[in-house]
């Protein structure tokens, strides 16, 4: 099974492909999607759209990990947030794949085995389950792999599929 | 020039178009893509794009506008509004239109001239300067008409082009 992980922003939009074979996971490609912080809105969500669209083509997963998302620091953010997620949604819809998601707890506790581990922890854990020699960069694409391993991790247990 | 105006929202997304000719507006279409409050949320922003795509691609308008937001009730709610959003300006950016944006009072200045008015004397100010028999249903398409009204009275002059 191979899953594609993105982690959603309106400025860098992370994304990581992890495959199982034979209970072994194996990272075949992350990466990021910048859109520019200093872009128009619409020239962001386009490059959102065909940099996603892109990785999708390219990596054919069978399934699409996302960090569910249920609050933001306040409505503004949600909002810019919102934007840069429904876009990057759209292309697993546009794709005709099924998307999972799973809450940020849920993700720490597939990677790292506790639900409150740092963003520190998380990621080096996700260097050693995928035995690569430094932590993926940007930081963006190693939560993608995060999410992609925890669907890997938990298959059929805890994934919610939203569609 | 034809203005297609967008009131994007994660159940109902209103549309209308306006084209001014010789300082008359004329209604030339309105309409909602109803993405469905009990779909999954992939397929509901799959709707709104591909329902907005058609939109503009059969009334090929100049210019599209869309109201500004700049807050929401409350996070989540903003993070919803925020999907649907991102994927309507999406369709604008892959149509290559330029996006005007204008703030809810912006528009209520334009239309009705004074920018505290509700929503139902903004309506009827809809229907009264097209010219329309009944108020454009539903009321989210009356909403995005106002938008198109207010691009074109106050074009070149408040409108922020966003791209």
């Amino acid at each position: 099974m191979r899953v594609l992980g993105i982690d959603p922003g309106s400025i860098i939009t992370g994304f990581g492909v992890v495959e199982e074979v034979q209970g072994t996971l194996h990272a075949l490609a992350w990466g990021a999607v910048r859109a520019g912080a200093k872009q128009p809105l619409l020239g962001r969500l386009k490059r959102i759209y065909d940099g996603l669209s892109e990785a999708l083509q390219a990596w054919n997963p069978d399934v699409v990990a996302v960090e569910r998302v249920f609050f933001a620091e306040n409505p503004k953010t949600a909002l810019v947030l919102g934007h840069a997620r429904g876009v990057a949604l759209l292309t697993v819809a546009n794709a005709a794949l099924p998307l999972v998601e799973y809450t940020a707890s849920e993700i720490k506790q597939a990677v790292v085995g506790y639900g409150r581990a740092d963003k520190a922890q998380m990621q080096q854990m996700v260097r050693a389950l995928l035995r690569l020699e430094t932590i993926p960069q940007p930081a963006d694409a190693a939560d993608a792999l995060a999410a992609a391993i925890c669907h890997l991790h938990t298959y059929g247990v805890r994934g919610k599929a939203v569609e």
